[in-house]
C-alpha cells in the first residue's frame, strides 16, 4: 500500500468545515482565521515505548495522540480547531492503521476539529500532532500572570493515569473495575475544554498536568515569579486510587503524569462563581493551596518527602 | 542536560517578530495572523536513514528541515512566517545539537521565519517541522488548477540532489568540484520563495519536487485532470551533472527525489514576461513541455524507458 493509498483510506476525512479554503492533497493546507481572534499553535510528539507502552491498543493511541494537544489549547483558553498528523510507521499495518484512525476521528469529530493535512513516512513508530486554535483577542490564559492572593485549583482527579501505567506495567494491582478505570484515564484522557470559558472569564494563569503536579506547579511558580503553596490532604483522588495507601496515591498524585487535567489559579473573590460553574457541568474542582509570596517556589505542605522549592522534569 | 536546557540553550531565540504574541514557554504559542490572509499549514518530517543518511552533518539536517517546509509554502505562494519543531533525540549530543539548530536558524533569520514552539523527546532521530505561512486573499497557488494549452515550466537544474545522495552513498563518482557542488545541493535546497510573487500572480498551478519530477508531474496531471507532455531534451542540467552519461542524468532528472525546484504551468501568452522575470533574479527557468488534453496522464518524449501514464511513489 502507497503512502497516498493510506492517506486516502484512513486520513482523508469528509469535511464541512467553511475555514477550510483547501484540506488534504495539495502542498500544504489553507485555512481563514476569522478577525478578532489570535491564533494558537502546540505540537506535540509520542513515541513508542518512551511516551506510551508498545502494547498500547492503536485506537488509543489515536485518541490520545489528539487529546494531549487539545488540553495544550485548553490551558491557554483557546478552542482547537484545526490539526495535521505526522505519522511515522515500521511497517504498513492496516488493522493498526483502521483503529488507530478510528480512534483519532472520535474525538477530532466530537471537538470538530479538521484533519488538514499530515506527513506519513517510515520509521520507528511515532505520531507528531499539530494543532491550531482560536482565542478571541485578549482572553489568552498563560503560565506567567499568577497573582499573590490567588487561589491554585484542579479539575478532576490527580494520579489516575499514573496508577494506569503502574497497572499496565503490572507494578500495581487493583480490582478490575477499578484498573479499567484508572487505564482508561490513562489512554483517553479528558482533555477539559469544558472550562474554557469560565477560565478565560475568571483565571488568571493555567497549565495543563502532562507531566505531574509537582512539576507543572513549579513551571506557574517560575513563570509568575510566585510561591505555590499546596496542601496535600486536598489532593482530589478517585474512588479507585482511594484504595491505595496514602503515600502511594500521593505519589501517583504529585509526581505522576498524563492527568491532563488543568492546574489553575482564581482571585480569591471568585470561589462562589467556581463552585457555582463545576457544579453545573458536574466536573469536580478543588483548590489545593495558595499563591503565598513573589518568589518562585513550590511548597507541599502534609506531605513532607516530596517537598520541593524547584522541580525539572528531566525527560533524558 | 533536561528538556527545558535543551530548549533554552538551542532553540531559545530573541523574537522581534510584533506578530508573535506569545513564543516559546507557554502550553502553546500565540500569533497574529493579518487581515486579508488566508493562512497556510504544512508539515514534513525527515527520520535518519531514511529520509536523509545517518552520516549527514548535523547543521544540513538542521537547514533542509526547515527549507523543505519552506518550499510547500512556496508551491502555494504563501510566505513562511512560524514554525514549530518536534525533534526526537536517542541521546543529548551537545556538538549535534549546536550544529543542528545553528544550521536551522541560520535559514529561519535569512527568511525572517519565528520559532514559537515545539516538543523535544526521547527516540530514534527525527525531525518534524510544521510550517505556518500567510497567502494574500485569494492568490493561492494549487495543484489541481493547470489548463490545456498551459507551458510546463521548472526553476533551477534537476537531478542534482539525486546525484548528491548516489554520491554520498558511494554508488556513483564525480570529480570533486562537482561532487562538493551536488552533495550541497542535497544537504541545503534553495526553497524557491525568490518566485512566489511572480507565480501567484501568473502561474496556473505549482507544485514543488521534493520526490522526483515523474512523481509530482503526475500529482499535477492527477489533480488538475490533464495530460502532461514533458521533452526529455528540454531537461535542465547543471554543469556538473552535464559530465554523467545521458541515461544517467535523465534517470537523476525524472526519478531523484530532494530537488526542491518548482514545477508550475503558465498559460503561453506568459511566456515572454516569464523571461525577462527569471532573468532579473538571475534563476534558470525552462520550458519543459506543455498540457496537452483533459485527461490525466503524463508523457515523456525522448526518453522511452521512462514512459509513464501514471506515477505512484511508494514509501513502503
Amino acid at each position: 500500500m502507497s503512502e497516498f493509498e493510506i492517506i486516502k483510506r484512513y486520513f482523508h476525512w469528509e469535511s464541512r468545515d467553511p475555514t477550510v479554503v483547501v484540506g488534504n492533497g495539495d502542498d500544504g493546507a489553507l485555512v481563514q482565521v476569522p478577525a478578532g481572534f489570535e491564533l494558537a499553535v502546540a505540537v506535540d510528539t509520542s513515541n513508542s515505548g518512551v511516551h506510551f507502552p508498545s502494547t498500547t491498543p492503536a485506537h488509543a493511541v489515536g485518541y490520545k495522540s489528539l487529546a494531549v494537544n487539545i488540553s495544550d489549547m485548553a490551558a491557554m483558553g483557546a478552542t482547537a480547531r484545526w490539526f495535521t498528523l505526522s505519522l511515522s510507521l515500521p511497517e504498513v499495518d492496516e488493522a493498526w492503521l483502521r483503529d488507530f484512525s478510528s480512534g483519532l476521528k472520535s474525538l477530532a469529530e466530537s471537538e470538530h476539529l479538521s484533519l488538514i493535512g499530515g506527513d506519513t513516512t517510515r520509521g520507528p513508530l511515532s505520531i507528531s500532532v499539530q494543532i491550531l486554535g482560536l482565542v478571541p483577542q485578549g482572553t489568552r490564559l498563560l503560565r506567567l500572570n499568577a497573582q499573590v492572593g490567588d487561589v491554585v485549583c484542579v479539575t478532576g482527579f490527580l494520579g489516575d493515569a499514573a496508577a494506569g501505567l503502574a497497572l499496565v506495567q503490572e507494578r500495581l494491582s487493583l480490582p478490575e473495575a477499578e484498573a479499567q478505570y484508572c487505564i482508561k484515564r490513562l489512554n483517553y484522557p479528558s482533555a477539559r475544554t469544558v472550562v474554557v470559558d469560565f477560565l478565560i472569564q475568571h483565571a488568571h494563569a493555567c497549565i495543563d498536568i502532562s507531566d505531574g503536579l509537582l512539576s507543572e506547579a513549579w513551571h506557574l511558580a517560575r513563570q509568575s515569579g510566585v510561591t505555590i503553596e499546596l496542601d496535600a490532604n486536598s489532593l482530589p483522588y478517585s474512588p479507585a486510587l482511594k484504595l491505595l495507601p496514602l503515600e502511594q496515591r500521593q505519589a501517583f498524585a504529585l509526581t505522576g503524569g498524563d492527568d491532563y487535567e488543568l492546574l489553575f489559579t482564581l482571585p480569591a473573590e471568585k470561589i462562589g462563581l467556581l463552585d457555582q460553574y463545576f457544579s453545573q457541568i458536574h466536573l469536580p474542582v478543588t483548590i489545593l493551596g495558595l499563591i503565598k509570596e513573589a518568589k518562585p517556589a513550590v511548597r507541599v505542605r502534609g506531605a513532607e518527602n516530596f517537598q520541593t522549592s524547584g522541580y525539572d522534569h528531566f525527560k533524558y
